[in-house]
């Protein structure tokens, strides 16, 4: 018997089919492209899902990794990168075309499930992680079990709130994700002289900010360390309510490595009121990759089999 | 068989003799004297700790509330309002005079148990408590447990920080506590010409700033308001991480009730991702008073006993 695990992101669409010891046996994936209707979406996630299950079987359970709050109910309520879905029953659509119970869970949650099983947080307690890339998500493991607080909406490290010396409150989304890094250099390039090869970039995004810095470009560099000051910020805030034994940083901009951790362990050593908040192995990069969240619904699904 | 219940704090020591089913029996309370030498200030806590034991009687087991971080050590390690106490074994200390065994927490955790057994929160989870006084601490209860972290240093609300318009970081408790609450007043007395009440006043203190406040001093009315609001700022990034059913305000600037809670409610409801963190009866004020630590450490005790 065997676990159908499905990742169903706002980007790219995965399917892995897993041994019931969670070995990797098949693996599939397609873009999502989330802009076309909602049927052709749905029809190919089910498609793909098809790929990696071997002909005449059926999955013992499902677990769905989705975007959004609330995943748990098997619903996108709404998420971000999938604008016009609402109340979608992703869960029952896929239950229904592979005749299997299907557990659906957020996509940050699922990768704290993994990387605590699996990655760098291994046997940590707290464990927190957060994914970094377009937009900044999170999750956390509490003696082993992925908390969610009251509703299922605990943990949303990108909603951490600062003031502006304007007088603007924003959230820490606006201030360390790829977005912001990509909208700080554009913002610089604008308003300033400052020599950058992105000037002579197709694009600036926070991809192609990211490309520059790790190649010395020092309006790049400044960008990525002003936000790596900023995700030192959310992170004090997150050690000094949840003194985690082990935070990883997972996502795209993680892929940044010390570029972006140093300034934010920097600003984490500067803030915390006692240094026993801040083991020098607190801060740790995700290990797990691509398929973090295939193997974290994989864990989720095989969870609720017991 | 009885349970004794010490609560050493920075001003008052209190104690109380409480029955297995948590009926309080017998209460006692001495100020602190924190400045007198050490011996002194420990002999004084047995004193009165004996006041409530019956003649003849030994405890089942001895609850000791203290400030402090990693009390549940039995150690006072270091706090703000004992200066000079540097790793003192007060739980070794108490249960050598009363010949049972001691179990110390942190007061704001024990304050957290408490309103959750008996008070604000009841059931709830996750419950989240804070003590807005001179300083700002807290404690959370997951699943019907006090929650620590890693190394029992979790929930620090204080500690939260962030941004001024100068660039400076600084804490919650900087903004929010009833010594901010003091010293905004006397910037905002030093640097206008505001009419206050106030003036008048042989001191401003967070105490006077809050009687004014309620008498309707404007001055007086602005700075507490502004506390609010960071308070609130505070709990918005609490919010986002516990999703918390409730929150319960304690400490002697809770007293000010809607005063400073409808200002922090108002930032709350502004800044919430999802009006689903917010639910309406969130944000509650303390109900246990001033004995909540004696209940909480008695609390604490018994739960050692099973």
């Amino acid at each position: 018997m065997a676990i159908l695990a499905i990742d169903f992101g706002g980007t790219r669409t995965r399917a892995a089919w897993f041994s019931s010891s969670l070995d990797l046996l098949a693996r599939d994936e397609t873009p999502t492209r989330a802009h076309e209707p909602q049927e052709s979406v749905i029809a190919r996630v089910i498609e793909t899902a098809r790929r990696v299950v071997p002909p005449g079987e059926t999955p013992l359970a499902i677990g769905i990794c989705a975007p959004g709050p609330q995943a748990y109910t098997g619903l996108i309520l709404h998420a971000p990168t999938l604008p016009g879905w609402h109340s979608v029953p992703l869960a029952r659509l896929m239950g229904d075309a592979f005749n299997a119970p299907a557990y659906m869970e957020n996509d940050a949650n699922l990768g704290a499930l993994a990387e605590y099983r699996y990655g760098a947080a291994q046997g940590a307690n707290p464990a927190i992680y957060l994914t970094v890339s377009t937009s900044i998500g999170g999750g956390a493991i509490l003696y082993g079990e992925l908390f969610t607080g009251w509703r299922g909406l605990a943990i949303e490290p990108g909603h951490l709130k600062f003031p502006l010396p304007d007088g603007q409150i924003v959230s820490l989304e606006r201030l360390a994700s790829g977005t912001a890094i990509g909208r700080a250099a554009r913002d610089r390039l604008a308003s300033s002289n400052e020599p950058s090869a992105l000037r002579s970039a197709r694009e600036t995004d926070g991809k192609t900010v990211g490309q520059a810095a790790m190649q010395g470009d020092a309006l790049a560099l400044s960008v990525v360390r002003e936000a790596g000051r900023w995700l030192g910020l959310g992170l004090v805030n997150i050690v000094h309510l949840f003194n985690p034994q082990v935070i990883v940083i997972g996502g795209s901009v993680a892929q940044l490595g010390d570029l972006i951790l140093d300034p934010a362990r920097q600003v984490i050593a500067e803030n915390v009121t006692d240094p026993a908040f801040n083991d020098p192995d607190l801060l740790r990069v995700a290990q797990l990759g691509d398929d973090v969240c295939l193997i974290g619904a994989a864990l989720h699904a095989r969870s609720k089999m017991v």
